[in-house]
């Protein structure tokens, strides 16, 4: 019973995750997700007492674990922060032009919907950047880098990230990706 | 005759820029945009024949000219343009503490809605980003850099001002665009 019930509620979030991924927060809807998800209208409620807010929160938390975790392994693969950083955004690069860049909510476009209407929602989405930020800052501390240094680095490694991201999807390739990657040694030798 | 044909026109952009700005593109309902701009049903399909995307393209095309003179005329206001790119985003990070950050369409929040669902808009928005990159690296060039850097630099700018932008609202404070401010010296001495 217990696994039956875990097996809904994951594909309740992977469901969700999907739809906010392709319509945004407020067009996706619940009926959309019990319809794609194939679970049960009851089952929902069950698992998610306050409905699409909730669904939405526990999707994003995931995005957030799962990408930590990713930005974490693609860093250990280089002992040097500048290589480890430019490779990451190098592959950045590649998914993209894949168009498999993203597999789960897309903070930055729940972020630029929500912020000023959905204070829990908003609040976690900070909590997804820090997150981020924290794995981009340990890899710099390991290099060497001051705690202040490292910080204020992950997060314009992060800014730059998300806007080249914007910035790649009106032209339809990843030009500028490349570009922030090729600015890296320059900001983090600069830097240290 | 003609003036009051162009005030109606004028009052139906500014109004989808608005609308825009609060509720994204699917969002935005031609019956909200004639109730809110006060124009007769009739005068929207006869300025606007192909509704909706007709006039977000101009609310898009007006912020574009609006947003590259504005930062055009902010660099000016210093010759040294680390300086000026420097202040440039200082101003920006008041104008978010003053929650008077953006007066236009919100080009990013558009990109990120429409870049896979309406080929005309992305492409405006390309041109957007393009136009304001332009006003970046004309003032580098003047500085010296050579138009290549120029380019890749300003393209970096906007990126790390976009990335930062959506930071700030997740933290509802300014700070990232005020750690991207303390990166432009890093950035620009070295690329000299």
């Amino acid at each position: 019973m217990v696994k039956s019930n875990n097996t809904t509620r994951n594909k309740l979030i992977e469901t969700t995750g999907k739809l906010l991924q392709l319509h945004g927060y407020s067009g996706t809807g619940l009926n959309e997700i019990i319809k794609q998800s194939g679970a049960p209208k009851g089952s929902l409620y069950y698992h998610f007492p306050e409905g699409k807010e909730q669904l939405a929160y526990e999707a994003i938390e995931r995005t957030k674990e799962n990408v930590t975790n990713f930005i974490k392994d693609s860093l250990a693969r280089y002992d040097d922060p500048i290589e480890a950083i430019q490779n990451f955004i190098y592959d950045s690069a590649k998914r993209f032009e894949a168009d498999s860049y993203f597999n789960g909510v897309p903070i930055a476009n729940i972020v630029l919907e929500i912020s000023k209407t959905n204070d829990r929602l908003r609040e976690l989405c900070r909590k997804v950047f820090e997150s981020w930020h924290e794995a981009f800052a340990d890899k710099l501390k390991s290099g060497g880098y001051s705690d202040e240094e490292s910080w204020d680095l992950a997060m314009t490694i992060n800014a730059m990230i998300q806007g080249a991201f914007v910035i790649c999807l009106t032209r339809q390739d990843s030009k500028p990706l490349l570009v922030m990657a090729e600015q890296i040694p320059v900001m983090l030798i600069k830097g240290k």
